[in-house]
C-alpha cells in the first residue's frame, strides 16, 4: 500500500537490552504503528530461526558469543493490536564468516539504529495456513 | 545526484510471483523511474550470480529449496527505456549459513517489501567495456 | 533521538577509490553531518574487522579478490570535529558463500550507493571504556 512518511529516528540502544523487546517497546512508546527499521553494531548470543515450510513452524538456532550485526532489516506493524518489528539479520563470526535469519532474540553490545515511521491504513498481521502472520498481500 | 522523495510503498508480494519481475512490474504500473528496494521474507529456489571480472558475465548459482531473505538491497532505474531494479541478496539457510550476490531469480513464499521512488533527473543504465550496465560516476 | 529528513543522494563511486574514504569525503563536501548510507555492487581486497569484546580492539580480516557486495548498512556522524561513516558490509565469494563485519577498507570495482542526510542535534562518537567511539545511548 501506498504510505507517507512520518517521524524518523536514529539512536543507539543501551547495552544488555534484548533488541526485539526494546524495538516494539519503543515503537510503543513513540505510537510508531507502521515504519522501518535497520541497524549495525554487536549481538551477544543471537537466537535465529528459518522458516520450514513443511513442518509451518520456526527451526531455532541458538549462537552463543558476540557477533557483528552485520545487516538488520525490519518492518514494524500491528499483531494483535499491539506494534511488532519483523527482523531479519545477519551476523558475523570472529572468522568472519555469516549467518542468520529470522531474529528471535539478541542481546545488545552496540546497536545503532534507524526507525522510519511510515503513515497510512493499518497494516495488520493474521495467521495464515502457512503457519506464519501475513498482512494481505498485494495484487497484481 | 541530488534526488528528493516521491512516493512510499510498504508491501507483501504474492506468493509464487518470481521476486524481480514482480518488482519491475510494479515499478512499471506506478511510474517509479527512480527508486529504491528493500525486504526481507522467504524465498525458493533462488538463482544468484557473481559477476567475474576477468569474463565480463556472471557466473550463476542455483540454489535448491526454501532460504530466508536475510537482506534484499536494490534501486530502481531506466535500462533500455524500461524501469530496471538491480538486487542484491542474503540468503540463509537451514543452518542459518549465509549465501548471496546478484539476485538472478527468486520465487517469492513470503516478501516484505519497501520502495522508496526518488524524483530526479533520468537515471540510466548503459553498457559499459566491463560488460556491466552501469550510470554514469559521480566525479570527486 | 528524533531527526528530520534531509538531502538524498543516489550515485555510482568511481572505479578504484577507496569506499569508507569516499563516502566521508562525500559527507564534507556536501556537509551532512548525519545520515544513512545503503549500497550495492562489487569490492576488490576488502578489510573487515570483528570487534573483540576481550581486547577492546578489531581482529582484521584481509579478504583477496573480487567480492559481491551484498549488503551495506551505515551512518553518519561527528567524529573528532568531522563526518565519518559507520559501515558494516556482506560479501560474496565466487561459491556464493557470504563474509563479512565491519567495513575497514574496500576498493571500488562497482559501488551503487544512496546517501539519506538527517537534520537534527549533533550526533558525536565519543570514546568509551570498551574501547569504541558511541554515539550517547538512547534512554528508556
Amino acid at each position: 500500500m501506498k504510505v507517507s512518511k512520518g517521524r524518523s529516528f536514529l539512536f543507539r540502544i543501551p547495552e544488555d537490552e534484548e533488541f526485539g523487546a526494546f524495538i516494539n517497546g519503543f515503537a510503543k512508546r513513540h505510537n510508531v504503528l507502521i515504519g522501518t527499521v535497520t541497524a549495525i553494531g554487536t549481538l551477544r548470543n543471537p537466537k535465529i530461526g528459518y522458516f520450514d515450510e513443511e513442518s509451518g513452524r520456526y527451526r531455532v538456532m541458538e549462537l552463543s558469543g558476540t557477533y557483528e550485526l552485520v545487516s538488520l532489516t525490519g518492518n514494524i506493524s500491528i499483531k494483535d493490536g499491539e506494534p511488532l518489528a519483523h527482523i531479519h539479520v545477519a551476523l558475523g563470526d570472529s572468522d568472519g564468516r555469516l549467518w542468520g535469519g529470522h531474529l528471535i532474540e539478541g542481546e545488545v553490545f552496540v546497536a545503532e539504529v534507524f526507525v522510519q515511521e511510515l503513515l497510512g491504513e493499518i497494516l495488520e498481521r493474521k495467521p495464515q495456513k502457512n503457519g506464519l502472520a501475513l498482512w494481505d498481500a498485494e495484487g497484481l
